[in-house]
């Protein structure tokens, strides 16, 4: 299997792994696929650790990075602004009251330390902070930076460009993978609806055939609902030059996820996730819980622009996660995380690179039954 | 192409179209598909006027029937029961203010002869009602009969098996469809969040897979997001043994909807669609217009059950769609229609027959660029 994308980054089989854990990246990338590393929850400190470890681990493979640099984000996060003072006391106290309901021990979260972790993780999605990390990422040597939400800043497809380094950005519509293209973007990402994370509402399946008309010949990779390589041969149908995954990387033995929420994750069935503001203050599929529940409640004060949204929940979520691994029952409730509606397909923990080989060998079966069932006719 | 389906019913090509329009059923019969008739809102002697002329045109190539009927209705909609009685005055108030608001005659919707006709057109989805209409349709030589909407009915299953015709369901979960297998379908429509009418939230991507390998080896066809070969070819890879369409017909030269919603969805993007319960009561995927957003207005009194709602709403869409045709501005900005994402691709008016075609060569073209995408890696 050899498509353009395959030709354009040196890669055997064009399977993409977006993941925030490197030992994912590195296992997918030297499996034969490509790993792509979310850095917006690092500092470029730690960025650069992480980078270096991958380039040690992959010996020249490619993988790439992906940063998060929101069109519109709350006037108080841009230079010069502190975010923290932007965020009305009615939503920390509604933090406050949701613990005390769920039995979880209350936290200082508006305290010093927390103020600190909660400016310095605001700091990724904000044009400054977003630059420092495309430096460093450019630094190393990557084979993709990737835009997770939105047109890429002309200064990031400068840089990219300046270092050889093609730019993909993950669009939802027609109109903005038309918007990316005329921003100088080489690859684009069609993530449907079904999709972890932000997402918008028209499904993979409506989705990338007409982005692949519409950019033609720009490639296109679809992203969304795709865990299986049923779903890879369904997405090369549809006209794509391969694909993007997410969710199915969170269960497997190399990701961080909290274990709480691995489990929650094995026994969910496609209809346990719902789009929701309550994370990052944009619509981003994850699962249900008590948390997606309680932030459509009567009781909630409702959900605040990104990235204010992003450091309440990131604040509890932290708090909640230390909280449920210790058993603790209300957090457990609460907690979840991004994920899309494959997760009813992720029923067992296996390492990266068996999922990416069961994936390549699936999708090698189907593309043989398609082909028996397409001569059948002849 | 020859799957499963294609030997069970005696068809060249695993393309199923849903329509109420006969002419769409009989075009896609007679061009190699099989066409199947949306029997609901027509009462039984209609019903026997419609198959006989289809029967006529087809010359005894096979098409199917499409019941409805919901597991779970109003009480005052079954037997015995006025569901026109049940229907607050608020609801009718609505409407009325709704008419006034955007400039449309005000009718006497809760009059005699709008009783009749809201009575004759909730029968369809009342037991008693849908049995006439199976009686009906197994009196002819259909070679399917489908079940919209939940579990098919004993009754049907047993009328069907005696009549030697196969019994099809909509699904858009994985455990209504082992539901369906044990109350004796033959065949599973896999229905994703995507599609127009009646759908549940998972997507055809995730959906079909899962459906598939949940009732091997039972047939599944995929439905949702699907209106071009590129859209056949993803639902084969995915395991489907075929595809059944809806969307798509509605803005071919037979179709009967009315101008002003044709135009609409000429213009439409995928975007334009949204799940709402103002047509029936029930989740539906229609065009978004004035009508789905006034019922989530402020003003609004909130959907009814099924069949109450549908009673209120075809009510006032036969009268909105009466306006909207001879100019009524207020009028063209209410009317809708039930349709899924897909409509951003329905772009021009076309024959059935043509659109038949097109989906057949456009998956060939798919089959042969796939073919050579996996040779290319060899």
């Amino acid at each position: 299997m050899k498509t353009d994308v395959c030709d354009l980054l040196g890669i055997e089989f064009p399977l993409f792994a977006f993941s925030h854990c490197r030992d994912v990246v590195a296992a997918v990338t030297n499996a034969g696929g490509f790993g792509v590393l979310g850095a917006v929850a690092y500092t470029p400190r730690r960025l650069e650790e992480e980078l270096a470890w991958i380039d040690r681990e992959t010996g020249g493979r490619p993988y790439g990075v992906d940063v998060l640099v929101p069109a519109k984000i709350d006037a108080s996060a841009r230079e010069g602004g502190d975010p923290l003072a932007a965020i009305p006391r009615e939503h920390w106290e509604f933090l406050v009251r949701l613990f005390e309901k769920y039995g979880v021990p209350v936290p200082d979260l508006a305290g010093e330390n927390a103020a600190r972790a909660a400016r310095s993780g605001a700091r990724g999605v904000t044009g400054a902070g977003a630059t420092e990390l495309i430096d460093v990422s450019l630094s190393h040597r990557i084979g993709l930076i990737a835009s997770a939400l939105g047109t890429p800043p002309p200064i990031m497809v400068e840089k990219a460009k300046a270092a050889g380094v093609p730019v993909a950005a993950l669009v939802g519509t027609v109109e903005h993978a038309r918007r990316q293209v005329a921003a100088g973007v080489d690859l684009i990402v069609a993530q449907g609806g079904e999709a972890g994370g932000h997402t918008g509402e028209i499904s993979t399946m409506v989705l990338v055939p007409q982005v692949v008309d519409a950019v033609a010949p720009v490639p296109v990779l679809a992203a969304g609902g795709i865990a299986s390589g049923r779903q890879v041969a369904a997405a090369l149908a549809l006209g794509a030059s391969g694909v993007w995954t997410g969710s199915v990387w969170l269960t497997t033995e190399e990701a961080e996820t909290p274990q709480t929420v691995k489990q929650k994750m094995l026994q969910a069935t496609a209809r346990d996730t719902v789009r929701s503001r309550s994370r990052t203050g944009k619509p981003a599929r994850q699962l249900v819980s008590a948390w997606t529940e309680e932030w459509e409640g009567p009781d909630s004060p409702g959900s605040l622009p990104m990235p204010l949204q992003m450091i309440v929940a990131e604040a509890a979520m932290r708090h909640l996660s230390k909280h449920a691994e210790s058993g603790n029952e209300g957090a457990q409730q609460l907690v979840n995380y991004f994920v899309g509606q494959c997760v009813g397909m992720m029923n067992t923990i296996k390492p990266a690179k068996q999922v990416v080989y069961d994936m390549v060998e699936e999708f090698a079966d189907s593309m043989e039954r398609l082909s028996a069932l397409s001569s059948a006719g002849e």
